[in-house]
């Protein structure tokens, strides 16, 4: 294995809850805190175990919300104290990553950071260092670098990052700078840009010196940059942290680090991208759970749950048992089948992308207990 | 409401667990213990209710397995214990009958019975009385009679009963003798039979003096017959009655009361039929179930079960629930979803018919303990 970064840290938000994936997913139990790949591991310690050895012990530092610090500690068992960085609510991603980069930079004034969401997957770990390494060499450079997922198929599924000009930058072969920002395309525009090769997945990951950084956000959003210096400075204290994190973080501007500072920065030619060649899904609803676990076999059930007792007779989808209930599926095709102790999702692979909608549903009719 | 019928006794053979309901029919739940479409009543008392007014009080014999004693007694509080006639193990309709039949014979000679299913849907109670009166008429005249359901659609789920020539009897306008028994038919020939009118839908009923159902079983099956006798004779006597039950009944032959009693009377011209003008079903599977309890609307979900907490987005069919936990459905059509404590079913009305291949697959891979 090559040796981790020297002034290299690495960042996990772990925040959201992951709606789609309900009742899986549950406000005490969100997306990042599931194995839903079989592999063993909840997805956060996945995300820590391929981000350690390009950072090195004990310099990942976790984002996420109070209610989760005992489930992540748990989880993280080597995490030092320090480096939890607490959230009394949730207020997007530009103070997650930003009140992380001003930590850090307290500590080590030329760190570089990259950041990770904890939920994502992530297959063939060595091209995700190898891309890795080369967006730390372009933001040692100066540059806010992003990885840029290798379009495996039109998704309509993802935002799109379109590479403009190739940058000359030693140990980054493959970097570019970025031209601009796509939203989700429809199916036609997305088989456009799967054939045009310039067209990357956005996969939220930032890798920059955390000053550069800090210094982005300054200009787009002083009075919210402000108030992460303020915390910063308050955080390595104990006794204060907590205080000043009741008083400051709920006045803090929500915008994600996209709109703050990716496309500001992408304007200026101040944004640079590595593309990704690694299998990359952000798991965002049951259909791409079904996909990611069934092998590619399309008439394939996958079954998700370490004591299910599945019985199926002609069923593809997939199944996901949190209890050691028998299910039994009979002639559904690209069903989703989702049974924990207190829910029951039925829906197919088409209609996943609406289960946002049920937990609205249920926030609504008062059956919150089930969230 | 009108009197009871003096000779009359009416016998229900509660055997059978509905292995198409599974899991909300069970070995120790069988159809005949649930309620299916929202009475307030079992499908058992149900049955009871309908036939007290035409058998009177204490009128009624319940043939049952010796497992759903205890539940049959609890159902109907009022049966006398002499009228429970209790099965070591299923043996068939033509011994479950039969035996009831030798029964009653004993104590009234004269008696007629009628023999109607625990676990059949009845609606519009006065057609259906009257179409038992006009049995009884005829049973009188020493015809075996049955009811014949005239057809609401071509159903290809029911065998059918041919008519043939009128019979003339007072008190039984309708009367007519019985040409031929057809199995399940196909589509076509369903539409045909449909269109005919003088073919009615097989629903197991039969009505006729005790003494003439036993001779014809006589006549076709005479070790049967004797074993009935001996088991009868044994019957009033409560000390001898169930160590008869160990040593004969294992050994009675297995035979539905079609072939033995009403395909040979047929033939003979001996079978009378009555249409029965009432809305029967047999609720032999869950697209059954669903039609039953979605009062005709095709894209209504039906709910069965008292705690049932579903939310449905765009979604039809049915969903039972023996459960409290919450059921979502997104844009699944025709489904069925049936929650129980320790087993879930999900299929389609289309496929419903193949839920008895799932008990079947369930008792030979070991996990009998969900039956």
């Amino acid at each position: 294995m090559a040796t981790a970064i020297d002034d290299f840290y690495a960042v996990i938000p772990a925040g959201g809850i992951g709606s789609r994936l309900w009742p899986l997913s549950r406000a005490d139990a969100p997306k990042f805190l599931h194995d839903l790949t079989g592999s063993g591991h909840t997805l956060l310690r996945d995300t820590w175990n391929r981000l350690e050895p390009l950072a090195g012990e004990g310099r990942i530092a976790v984002v996420t919300g109070r209610a989760h610090r005992a489930a992540v500690e748990n989880e993280l068992p080597g995490i030092p104290d320090m480096n939890v960085i607490l959230e009394s609510e949730p207020r997007d991603s530009t103070a997650a990553i930003g009140l992380a980069a001003a930590i850090l930079v307290r500590r080590e004034p030329e760190v570089i950071i990259g950041s990770f969401a904890a939920d994502h997957v992530i297959r063939v770990p060595h091209l995700f260092e190898w891309a890795v390494r080369q967006a730390v060499e372009t933001a040692r450079k100066g540059y806010i670098c992003t990885i840029g997922i290798q379009p495996s198929e039109p998704s309509v599924g993802f935002g799109y990052i379109r590479k403009s000009g190739e940058l000359v930058i030693d140990g980054a072969p493959e970097a570019a700078l970025v031209g601009s920002f796509v939203e989700k395309p429809d199916l036609d525009t997305a088989k456009a840009y799967f054939a045009d090769r310039s067209y990357l997945w956005n996969a939220g990951m930032f890798i920059s010196r955390a000053d550069v950084l800090l210094a982005e956000i300054a200009e787009q959003e002083p009075e919210l940059h402000a108030s992460l210096l303020e915390l910063a400075a308050a955080w390595d204290d104990r006794e204060a942290r907590g205080p000043a994190v009741d008083r400051i973080w709920p006045t803090i501007k929500k915008i994600a680090i996209d709109y703050s500072v990716a496309e500001p920065a992408a304007a200026k030619g101040h944004l640079a991208v590595i593309p990704g060649h690694f299998d990359w899904d952000d798991v965002g609803d049951f259909a791409s759970l079904a996909k990611l676990n069934s092998h590619g076999r399309k008439n394939d059930l996958a079954i998700l749950g370490e004591n299910a007792r599945v019985l199926s007779d002609a069923a593809s989808g997939i199944v996901v048992s949190q209890t050691s209930r028998v299910i039994s599926l009979v002639g559904v095709r690209d069903i989703v089948v989702v049974d924990t102790p207190d829910a029951l999702l039925v829906t197919t692979s088409e209609h996943a992308q609406r289960v946002k909608g049920v937990v609205d549903a249920l926030k609504l009719t008062g059956r919150g207990d089930v969230l």
